[in-house]
């Protein structure tokens, strides 16, 4: 079939990666499938927008079944992500007018772009282009963030799974310090990510009561890190419970509003690359307290841990890959796919809110999610937690290593 | 039945915790019930020795049956560990003494010391103390440590779990720095344990080829870090591969012999605490490369990782519990139980060496694991790893979080 029969569609990946956005890519294909009357073929962008821009397209057909099939318990962005921020059109449209170029090529009518906040923002901009220039591409925006920060949907594919790592990882620690705390190390910190929002960090809290009294101290970058309260607790867990626990965002700011963290440096959207507020922490507490210290900072180790995949999250991620498809063939555009909630039989329930009600907004942590002093979530928070990393998605492994989708991403001949 | 009609067994948990040593508690309190007419009880130190010192004991049949059968799954010390190093008894005999105390109103006729090359030595001093107060009390080490560097053993219980989590934690982070390398970070380090002995650095390199070519470089603590040589490496990798996953282990030493990391405070044993290299690379490779880098330091999350246990390593786990009180049995004393091979049913075979030979030992990466360069793994090592990260021992989960056991550790009444 010639790539100008009937419409094609353009899919990418954007921003940070999650371990479960590549289950949303499945959920495209399946779905694509289903509908293969409808669309012409499933184009995929290397490397995010990047790959219109460079005119590297994938055709997901041309790719191995077996190792499509894998997607779905497959980290990372399978095709290629990226960190690009188009320049505002109203100042230069050039990018703009390359995409179009492109989109017009490649014979593109449906553009699903799959990423945050920022990513949904590219959506909006390019969804007014194209209807400035009177140009017929759906746009549908797809959620994904590990940050769990997008407005006007449930949840957001990626968080679960980071959000179970982070409960597990926080319970095994606790039961490792708690042994050692005798006559060796009293506090272990653990540093998650969560630029503004605290999602991550709150996510350790549905541990506490289960073994012990872990998490004792969550520092939510919602609420302003106080040197002295933050010292007076870390004292008072030791004492009460033998050793502390302290589950700190990366984001955390003192009153005057600036970074705990030591590194500076900004990504391309210009959000500070934060780190490295786990040792600040950790010599704080050693030389006011004298307390043995561990402290560690998951990174990346959270943002890829597929291994302990929660099924909800899967789940989630696949349904709303499935659901982008389906808006396409009922003509909807200008939205971005969102989580309602989830049914009986493990499937979620899915809406849509139109993309700029979602671009460039960040969902905190409401207040009533915080406990009183500023250092725990509450019932409230742990059920929504709870519903969220239910479920355990063990990838297959072959010889002791997980078995990972490797694809060949091999690019399509470039039209002339 | 009274606690002087037979011997009763005297066993600690000593030095850092692993995933699995309590799957070697689990091994002992098995055999221990199967040869229930040989032995009065199972009596358990809380805190390790210190548990001798303080007299805090802990009778492992006053626990939930329930409870005790998680063991097999749950990562920590279940009863406390230590890091107490007896002072030399030709200077000071005080806490040799104060154990001989508690021991002989205990009724101790069998101390089993569950630990690394320095617990095993506490186990030789008090061997050589009591059999110069002509005091027949068994003494068995048991061998457990992360860090895999005891000699006269194929391996370490403890090692095969970090080592697979290390692996496949570094094949996820792997997928992501890649996805993201077009236009954002190049660069991932990921600084894990290992004072001087680089097998878990090493265990990384069993994913090598697998999906891509992570990881590009690994630092062994056997090797001195050259800074030239490794930012060469560094722009080589990023250059072929387009990213550059490098894992550290937190030991690395400049020619000078100093630590790269930069705290330096040290544990009761005299040892350097690290950690905090990784942080000091991405710095270095930032400032003098350019790239943008992201890292993380694994600490706690890799020695407590029971949630992706290694099939086999949980077993060695449990078989060396097991051989200790078969030895005791046999009337063997002075030896530490050492792993041979694997057996075809799973299970593994087991044998001795004197107490002497390990204290205070560690066995380093043999210069045939290490490639030429320095940065890799060799095939031989590659097959030793996979020996031990085989198979997946997951524990269950309930609402989404491991089901891990909780002893009420409640010490028996102090005899007079």
């Amino acid at each position: 079939m010639s790539i100008k029969s009937k419409k094609n569609i353009f899919y990418a990946q954007s921003g940070g990666v999650t371990p479960v956005i590549n289950a949303t890519a499945k959920g495209i294909y399946d779905e694509f499938k289903k509908n293969r009357k409808f669309f012409g073929r499933l184009l995929i962008g290397k490397n995010g927008i990047a790959g219109a821009l460079n005119e590297e397209i994938i055709d997901i057909e041309k790719e191995k079944k077996k190792e499509i099939e894998k997607l779905i318990h497959t980290p990372g962005g399978a095709f290629g992500s990226c960190r690009i921020k188009l320049k505002d059109p109203k100042k230069d449209q050039h990018e703009f007018n390359r995409i179009l170029e492109v989109f017009k090529k490649y014979n593109i009518g449906y553009f699903l772009y799959n990423g945050g906040g920022d990513s949904q923002d590219t959506t909006l901009k390019l969804s007014k282009f194209f209807k400035k220039n009177r140009i017929d591409i759906k746009c549908i925006g797809i959620p994904k963030t590990i940050d769990n920060d997008l407005p006007g949907t449930y949840a957001c594919p990626g968080f679960g799974t980071v959000a179970k790592y982070i409960a597990t990882s926080t319970l095994e620690a606790s039961l490792d310090v708690s042994s050692m705390s005798n006559s060796s190390t009293k506090v272990f910190i653990l540093e998650v990510m969560g630029r503004h929002a605290g999602w991550l960090a709150g996510a350790s809290g549905v541990i506490k009561g289960i073994n012990n009294n872990a998490p004792q101290i969550i520092l939510f970058p919602e609420k302003i890190f106080d040197e002295k309260t933050f010292l007076k607790k870390t004292k008072k867990s030791v004492e009460d419970d033998g050793f502390c626990v302290i589950v700190v965002s990366e984001g955390i700011k003192n009153k005057k509003g600036d970074f705990i963290s030591s590194s500076s440096s900004k990504d391309s959207f210009g959000h500070a690359h934060l780190g490295g507020v786990a040792p600040i922490l950790a010599n704080l507490v050693n030389n006011s307290l004298g307390y043995k210290v561990h402290w560690a900072v998951a990174d990346y180790l959270q943002r890829a841990a597929r291994h302990i995949g929660a099924e909800a999250d899967v789940q989630q991620a696949y349904d709303v890959g499935r659901q982008s498809v389906q808006f396409l063939t009922k003509g909807i555009s200008d939205v971005m796919v969102t989580v309602l909630k989830r049914k009986r039989d493990g499937a979620w329930m899915t809406g849509k809110i139109p993309l700029g009600k979602v671009a460039n907004k960040e969902k905190k942590l409401p207040s009533n999610f915080i406990s009183k002093d500023g250092f725990s979530i509450t019932t409230i928070c742990r059920k929504y937690i709870l519903s969220l990393i239910d479920g355990e998605s063990i990838p297959p492994f072959v010889n002791g290593i997980p078995n990972y989708s490797k694809l060949e991403l091999r690019e399509i001949k470039k039209l002339k």
